[in-house]
């Protein structure tokens, strides 16, 4: 992979309703050079007919977009993942607009990814604990209404005004680890919190998880760090070694 | 008419084509707050019933649009003319980004109006020639291809960026916790790693320490994340509870 291609963002689509709005997503990106497109379950299916005519000649991105299960296996290779919403949440991460996510997506070592919800409903509150921050479109109070290709527009758009910029030199910083990483430090802690019953009782157990994603997603622990975070709790598990 | 709207540039399409456009063109300027938008010889007339729905409830605007016969017409109060094109013309005038043109457009006296041409053929040379300057996205050399509403909606969005738009607030991020509650999360940490011979052999303790004090220290977790995380550490302590 170019240098090039690894700092290029990812645009990831959770299960989107209509094939015509992938397509015209598609065209967005490409007009302001992004390539790769991520879709997480699409309702109709992939291939869809009515994405090509829409994408207006932006076929190379659908022919090369890839098709994920969940969202936590899309972003998988990505450091520095962006939920677009233009709600409330009851989720405490930074919020930022498409401008300053260009901002920090150009500085930031690792991939990145901007992550856009359902046409209809948006991102589920458990789609938005995958990621770092929150990105939203300063709009009009009084009448909100982007559609999923505006919105991936726009962010397109401003991730291209930076690429005519000088790179700031990146520090030598590790980049946040990569999503699978994370996913794998949180599977390693829920199972030894399952073992001492923290899910327990069930109605609490799906809001306890969101919690601990959230905050052990808060962090953006780099992949030494992770490491080292799974070797205490390996620690935790054991039995006293004698000394 | 109000200062507020004095200033507020004008939308001015020339010679649109579809009233889907022209609906999804009002849709994209509401967004950004912007109202007032203008035609120019219409090809199907005014009103168009294909706007309405295109507009999803950007009403407003398609009730307040004026028709002209011309654009000279239809700009006839505005100082400040800016002719968007995507294509290199034989004219002499400055050409601007959407961003340059919204930061003229506020440190500016007088009216602004930003021209849109017809979607398949854009503005015409004698168009251009009304204007003070071209305003011309900058896109991927290989693939342009914005569509009316989203040229539209770019010089909006940009345009409203110089406003100051209110972000809609997601929740009041908590602080970091004081220090001291971060250090009792640290005390009982190495607490419980002491009990399973973490810090063991003795010449590995002080960094062993050190690399769990960085790792804790780097979240930035607020008071409530502290004490979540303390209640996951009192959980791993016990033992499992009976169900």
């Amino acid at each position: 992979m170019s240098a090039k291609a690894e700092r290029e963002p990812v645009i990831v689509l959770v299960r989107p309703q209509l094939g015509e709005n992938i397509g015209k997503a598609a065209r967005a990106m490409l007009n302001f050079g992004l390539t790769e497109m991520r879709l997480v379950t699409p309702r109709d299916g992939w291939p869809n007919p009515s994405a090509g005519p829409a994408a207006a000649g932006a076929d190379v991105v659908l022919e090369q977009a890839r098709v994920f299960g969940t969202l936590a296996e899309a972003v998988a290779d990505c450091a520095n993942v962006y939920a677009t919403t233009v709600r409330k949440r009851g989720v405490a991460k930074p919020v930022v607009t498409p401008e300053q996510a260009a901002r920090e997506i150009h500085a930031a070592p690792g991939r990145s990814a901007y992550v856009f919800g359902p046409e209809r409903s948006g991102l589920e509150t458990e789609d938005v604990a995958l990621a770092r921050a929150i990105l939203t479109v300063p709009i009009n109070a009084e009448f909100g209404s982007l559609n999923l290709a505006q919105a991936v527009i726009l962010c397109a758009y401003e991730w291209s005004k930076t690429m005519g910029l000088e790179q700031p030199t990146i520090e030598e910083l590790l980049p946040p680890a990569p999503q699978d990483e994370l996913e794998g430090l949180i599977a390693h802690f829920e199972a030894l919190l399952d073992a001492k019953n923290y899910f327990w009782p069930e109605p609490r157990a799906a809001s306890n998880r969101r919690t601990l994603r959230n905050l052990l997603t808060k962090p953006g622990w780099n992949s030494l760090e992770v490491r080292t975070f799974r070797g205490v709790l390996s620690t935790l598990e054991k039995e006293p070694r004698n000394r």
